[in-house]
């Protein structure tokens, strides 16, 4: 496709400052509810030439880039594959967004709005430590699967830009928030005794985490799934020996 | 640095068939026993203008390689990079290699002879099904720490390249069989019975795997952590509520 689909309409900007968590969360409130599962809505507008295209909004352009980053990574993700993958010029893409960076910071503060309003639901507040550990879990299992392309790409980020290290800080506040919870749970004797409370947390983090690798969905089950998990790291998987 | 290393030794090849994990097996005993941590082996060698740079062998050109695939993901990593890495120049490392997916073959024939070991061992062999997933994890969690950047690579892998779907392949064939013998503990009544044996599978998988995200060689507390993963796989994490 080698013409601007001219008369798509400008997005709302999915930019901002990479660097700044706090200014993250409300710029993207537009983009993403963390209870709204992520399809991208596309519609076609009839171009110049009277063919037509696929006409974006912010939401939808954010998806198909997310998609691009997770199959190819992000480093390898030139703003030629994601103008390819949408079916509209380099140029039409550059109205949309700055740059692959722009689009990775929204998909980013997207995962981390969904995990990080966890945090403030009443069951994550109120209760003993025990009691706020198995909500949040359960919770992560639900966002992780509205939102399973964001904090896919969140959960693989290595580093290398400003935008990805800010990503990182904010992941290890949130295990640190899990980390703080299992300690004041090892200490009310409510996590398994011969367990170190900074290993129980990084465990309980992997297990939830892992549904990356596999939960697709539509998948069998999937409506259990949040149980199930806080059953597996309560009750464990295997039984002892 | 713009000269070759030229007195470099000649290294011996990690090439092969790319498609073959059998002969990927045999070809690969020289670079990596799975019982020896992987260390590269790098010395010095004086080159022509009396500089000392870098020489390889197969092994330490391989931990180069694999460092980078890890930092900057195997798409985004070219020759150049490499080369940069290794302290070489890109002809040198072609004296070694064929290209950059030679390297990863061998990378991820040495994850999956390391994991793939584990089985023919007589501890996954004989005895109940559970006794059999007990041997597996706690060796699971042991070859994950001494082969750490190769099963890194492995767990990363997206099947963008012909070797990359070679590699899926055996890990879905390893996957298969700890399905296989959850499968069997289910039926024995080995496991925790409210939970699907499948879903069994992907989480005792999915939580020795998660140790990839934050383990490093020396962390306190490594040498208990194969039979600490094995207990909290069998008796939770946190308690029931």
């Amino acid at each position: 496709m080698s013409t601007p689909a001219r008369r798509a309409p400008r997005a709302a900007s999915v930019g901002g400052n990479a660097a700044s968590g706090h200014a993250a969360s409300g710029q993207t409130e537009r983009l993403a509810g963390t209870s709204t599962p992520s399809r991208p809505r596309t519609r076609r507008v009839r171009g110049g030439d009277g063919a037509r295209r696929p006409a974006y909004d912010a939401e939808s352009l954010l998806a198909v880039a997310v998609a691009e980053f997770n199959t190819r990574g992000y480093d390898a993700t030139s703003m030629e594959d994601l103008s390819r993958a949408a079916g509209i010029t380099k140029s039409s893409f550059y109205h949309h967004v700055s740059g692959k960076e722009e689009l990775l910071r929204a998909a980013l503060a997207r995962a981390l709005d969904g995990l990080f309003g966890i945090l403030d639901e009443p069951g994550a507040r109120d209760g003993t430590a025990l009691a706020r550990l198995r909500h949040i879990v359960r919770r992560q299992v639900e966002v992780l699967a509205s939102e399973l392309p964001y904090v896919t790409l969140l959960l693989r980020v290595r580093g290398n830009t400003r935008t990805e290290r800010w990503a990182l800080a904010r992941r290890r506040e949130f295990d640190a928030v899990i980390a703080g919870l299992v300690a004041d749970a090892a200490a009310a004797g409510e996590i398994r005794s011969r367990l170190d409370p900074g290993l129980a947390a990084r465990l309980l983090s992997g297990t939830v985490n892992s549904l990356i690798e596999w939960y697709r969905p539509g998948r069998r089950g999937a409506a259990t799934l949040p149980d199930d998990v806080v059953r597996a790291v309560s009750e464990g998987i295997l039984r002892p020996a």
